[in-house]
């Protein structure tokens, strides 16, 4: 695995992003932003599984004024979503928002960029520029997908750092992982700024978390990102599990137990799949990173998980609890559950 | 992406697995091998879903027995799983089976194994030396864990060859996605065979997903790779859908219809998540690789979605169907299904 790129750091909020700090998870409310109480409530539950910046869209002026009090009442960090019209990220500015999302593609007047900028500035908010695929500006024409995309970035970079602004940050999304990734790694080499990835229209939670996980692991695995967001079809809450399953399988991040659990084969006698969904459920319940696995052979289980803090390899009628690959003890398999999640309690 | 590294290509079956051939998709059963009814079923099912390949423990006499019944019936070349007993492979071979996996870590006599190649050879069945980070032989004791899979794998390719024996493919798995790259690009560069790509352990559907697609995803986008298990604690079946889905990122397969959805924001104005999942239970009856896109927003949906097929960008109350991001028609909501999927038909 790469070192990761050396990005600056910026602020959002409280959290910094790039400079070598964790890579934060991030999601987007999908409530209506005018509504405050449902956007408030996701908000919550968000903050409740980690979600460590909240983005909330900002389509009329009646949103960006709601956006006050969603503030007040949010713990993590606001970050608005801005398109088309430029007093709309003047009111969330205002409105007291900790970021500004802005999309090259539909905000091209310098005058307008210049007053978003000189109030971010005035208020030390980032500003993420946010390209995507999709909707580029029509120059320039010339060159890859992914090259026009790195393109857009570049002049809008050029023309905030004309404005003397520099906390900024960049996506620069497809749904297309070849693309993205071509994107991001041309982009790595030619700004310093922090990047924030994702794959964009990513479609339901299980392919849009497949697409998600290979794009943003690939950039990840060559050191390339400081913040995520993996975009789906779902609930934000399984945008953040999600998430932070990426960072996890490339040991970028800590967040709860993990589970290690075997396919089973024509070797398992006992319901794994039940018992492994069980365990999860009770894993679901506990905050400390501890490692526990579920085996459905008892012959090849305590090997093959020794990695694992705790684990129980199950046979016909009685399975052995593990530790480290060591076996501490036998047990019938009425209790398989209470007996590996009393180990795992004791870890 | 970089060019796909060139192995030399060997036949499963019918099968090519190498050689600049497509990747291929595999699983393995998880009935009891001995059940012939019970594992013909479950090899039915995953025909019908694309498995290319479909594995099978024998952990004893009666399962290797089973082998000459099951394969009579199933379509797909079977390859048997063999842990420990020699002679549970040469049953496996004169039942009938297109391939053997051994594990370097469990059968290490060389008379054992001469007598599984012999049979082996005089058949042209391909061997994998099928190498699990959790259950390596004890020497090489040195090196990383990655370096230490490979050196069983590098031993065992030796015992192969030195006995005229080149039906040879190789995995090295472990829980581990960093370990896993490592091993896998270490045994690139040391070898000519195909390799067998895997995540081992990965666990429960979602989580063993994400495991799968970060690590075969950036061996994948390497060029590293011949053909893919996604192991999941889950219907074999879904491995293999999974294991497409990881492919159809990175351009290496078409499989079916993809879908393309926005995750929504606040400025989403229909039930997208209810619409997106019928129009997913809708694909799955179709067999063509169309590219179909459900988009919350009128005014960006088209242009975002431009690369799909067809899709819909649904605003309230109506809703825009277009093809290759250009507006063909606007259709009322209660008409955003059927008019969408009569627009997907035309394709």
């Amino acid at each position: 695995m790469k070192k990761r790129r050396m990005s600056r750091a910026i602020g959002v909020g409280g959290v910094t992003i790039g400079g070598g700090a964790p890579v934060v998870v991030q999601s987007m409310t999908k409530t209506d932003t005018r509504d405050v109480a449902a956007t408030v409530r996701q908000i919550k539950e968000l903050e409740e599984c980690g979600c460590e910046l909240v983005r909330l869209a900002v389509p009329d002026a009646e949103a960006a004024a709601a956006l006050r009090s969603i503030k007040h009442r949010a713990r993590v960090p606001l970050i608005a979503d801005i398109h088309f019209d430029y007093r709309l990220a003047l009111a969330a500015l205002e409105a007291g928002v900790d970021g500004l999302r802005l999309n090259p593609g539909n905000i091209s007047d310098p005058k307008q960029i210049a007053a978003m900028v000189n109030s971010a500035r005035s208020r030390s908010v980032p500003i993420r520029i946010g390209v995507n695929a999709g909707s580029l500006p029509k120059k320039p024409a010339r060159g890859s997908v992914a090259q026009r995309m790195v393109a857009a970035a570049l002049e809008q970079i050029d023309l905030l750092e004309s404005l003397d602004f520099g906390l900024i940050k960049i996506s620069l999304k497809a749904f297309d992982v070849p693309t993205t990734v071509e994107a991001y790694r041309l982009m790595a080499r030619k700004t310093v700024y922090p990047l924030h990835l994702g794959i964009t229209e990513a479609g339901l939670l299980r392919e849009g978390a497949i697409r998600s996980a290979v794009g943003i692991g690939i950039l990840l695995y060559e050191g390339i990102g400081d913040t995520i967001r993996v975009s789906l079809t779902a609930e934000p809450r399984e945008e953040v599990l999600a998430g932070y399953e990426i960072l996890k399988c490339l040991d970028l991040r800590e967040h709860g137990p993990t589970l290690v659990s075997c396919p089973t084969c024509g070797r398992c006698e006992v319901d794994l799949f039940g018992l492994a969904r069980e365990v999860e459920a009770r894993l679901a319940m506990i905050e400390k990173p501890v490692k526990v696995a579920v085996m459905g052979c008892v012959v090849n289980g305590p090997g093959e998980a020794r990695d694992a803090d705790v684990g129980i390899a199950c046979g016909k009628g009685k399975g052995a609890i593990f530790r480290r690959g060591e076996v501490v003890r036998t047990v019938k398999e009425a209790d398989f559950l209470e007996s590996l999640m009393r180990e795992v309690e004791g870890v």
